[in-house]
């Protein structure tokens, strides 16, 4: 167990913090660690000194300012982390100084008709929204330079930084013996993934689900397919140095495209009878990973970021062969009252967390972190704060 | 109550039947009336005597040889009918002599993985197929001219003819009490409409409803979600002619695309929030359908036939906001174990078939019939045999 309280909340609660963050200062700039100032919460807010965070693609996305909506710089990327709460604003009251806490980039206020109704997790306040750079509250920075400049937030979190300010939808609470670093998986990846195939594609034991692309999402659907009692889970890749990790994962068969000059779905008859998670950015592999479930039934689950303005490369009259394509956000799961039991699942065994922190380095070398993650040779790199 | 057995099955069962039908010789040629020979049926098969027979756009699309693969000609169209049986095939216990029934252009063999499915009612023997133009069993046809030629099949069904040969899978036993007229509606039209509203949709009491088209099967989406208890019911056409129809039917607003410069799914507030049905064939009115569908949970069901080779007009990123987007066959009705409980709720005044036959002509003003669909001018002209 660690011990990462090592501030004293009584002496910064209610003042202005001044500590380390990787500021993004333009696209595809590096980061620059720099000394910055982070504000006290407000009202409904959460102050928390993040200990470990991990790089994700869609921080990628950000930083290249893939989107051109989404250009608001300087900026703290960063939403994958685990951290401690150093303080609170006025009227939290499901956190408090000291608990061990997951930041999640897709809020849940409780409040809401989206929060009300129980087949959603699009909060109507703190969904998931790239071009959000501001607190809800009062429409700025809780971030800003020494010079006084406001640095933007990013996707509800922020954990590229020493501290940050979430908004208390976006802070879950966790067992304080969780294991910390593995704990910062379910801030985005492996939520996403277990979510993708216990939630939004409903894995049933016995079942075959295919998985195309074996990052850290993919991975993470095959072992929440795993979990369920899947009987097949076929990776798909491109990169066969894949496989030997998905095999460890619980992956039973694998296919890599290049090997053959037929379409992925043209294959053997087992391959047509599944159900399948679609974890890449390829839009040709999309219509690939849709026909290659079984029709009356299959279903495809859309996890992470296609930025190519293409359409869905399917036919309207595709739809009527009884398969379905849908989009997951965060795995489907409601952030403050679902993560709690995935992450009381983890402890317990039934979710392996084993093998998804591939690299762990020093906040400092966030850069190479970057690196690794481009080069496709990290799952997820953990940085220590 | 009818009374239509005017043959007598002991005199023709076994033998071949001479009688007349409406046969295409090709793409938008007239109807030819014609004396053809229809043999008995096979294991397993089916004749009846057609008694009321409407038109559909399936029907006129196959007409029209909009899609090349389709064209086997000479061909007898039509699907949606009522009749009864004249004499059955080696095997077939289900129905016999004298039964009054529903030819189903998508029938339910029972016995395959799909049937066996509760999920599905896409028979893999016997499901919809547009290219099919012979029976299963043989690869032959029942039909042909005096001269001998083979006149094909249409859809499992073949309905412009006095007599039709059908596999058991594709005919369903309704309680000899029905309305023959309006029963024939839910051979095709109604029962897709309804069931898209029933089981494709799962319309809730109190929920909202657009139907994009009201043509038969729109306003038979309309009718099955005012018998769910829609409490509003929002109708979108460019042809007010429709809007008298749809305000009998219980449509409780109307929206006519042409009198807005906007796109229809900017409109008022309560416009966001609905599910709804999706009636027509133009795919820019489908993106509008699908994005006037509520975040987080709208549902847009496609129905009918899209002739046109673009893709579905929707960005992958669209689909993480919640919304679903399916097409159905049939409104998701098992034909041969589910059509029969929804003849019943049309009996019982459940789901109310007035209105929906707007003309009645005999079967040799076929071509005025066709001409009455073209023209919009007609919901179901039945034809009287």
């Amino acid at each position: 167990m660690d011990n990462h309280t090592s501030f004293n909340p009584r002496e910064t609660a209610g003042k202005i913090i001044t500590c380390n963050a990787a500021v993004v200062r333009g696209p595809k700039q590096p980061f620059v660690l720099e000394r910055i100032q982070v504000d006290p919460p407000k009202k409904m807010e959460v102050r928390i000194k993040i200990l470990y965070t991990s790089i994700c693609h869609t921080d990628l996305s950000c930083w290249k300012g893939e989107n051109e909506a989404q250009r608001a710089f300087p900026r703290i990327l960063g939403h994958e982390a685990v951290g401690v709460v150093e303080s609170v604003g006025e009227g939290v009251t499901d956190v408090k100084e000291g608990d061990h806490v997951i930041p999640i980039f897709n809020g849940e206020c409780g409040d809401c008709i989206y929060c009300q109704k129980g087949t959603t997790n699009l909060c109507g306040k703190f969904r998931v929204n790239p071009l959000k750079s501001v607190m809800a509250n009062d429409g700025k920075c809780r971030f800003s330079s020494k010079d006084g400049e406001p640095i933007y937030h990013f996707l509800n979190t922020s954990t590229f930084t020493e501290y940050s300010v979430l908004d208390s939808a976006c802070v879950v609470k966790i067992d304080p013996k969780s294991p910390l670093k593995k704990m910062s998986l379910l801030s985005c990846g492996v939520s996403t993934g277990v979510g993708a195939a216990w939630k939004a594609a409903d894995v049933q034991a016995g079942s075959s689900v295919a998985v195309f692309g074996l990052g850290t999402l993919g991975l993470a659907a095959a072992e929440g397919a795993r979990a369920r009692g899947a009987s097949k889970i076929i990776g798909v890749d491109i990169n066969p140095d894949k496989f030997d990790k998905g095999r460890t994962i619980g992956i039973t068969d694998f296919v890599n495209p290049k090997d053959s000059s037929k379409p992925v779905h043209e294959g053997n008859e087992w391959w047509r009878r599944r159900l399948q998670l679609r974890m890449r950015r390829k839009l040709g592999i999309l219509r690939e990973a849709f026909l290659s479930t079984h029709d009356g039934w299959g279903k495809t689950v859309l996890v992470g970021i296609y930025p190519s303005p293409k359409l869905l490369p399917i036919h309207p009259m595709e739809l009527f062969d009884g398969r379905t394509i849908t989009g997951t956000i965060f795995g489907d799961v409601k952030g403050k009252t679902q993560l709690p039991d995935l992450a009381r699942d983890c402890l317990q065994g039934v979710v392996n967390l084993d093998g998804f922190i591939t690299h762990e380095l020093p906040f400092h070398k966030i850069n190479e972190a970057f690196g690794l993650l481009t080069d496709g040779k990290a799952l997820r790199c953990l940085l220590h704060l």
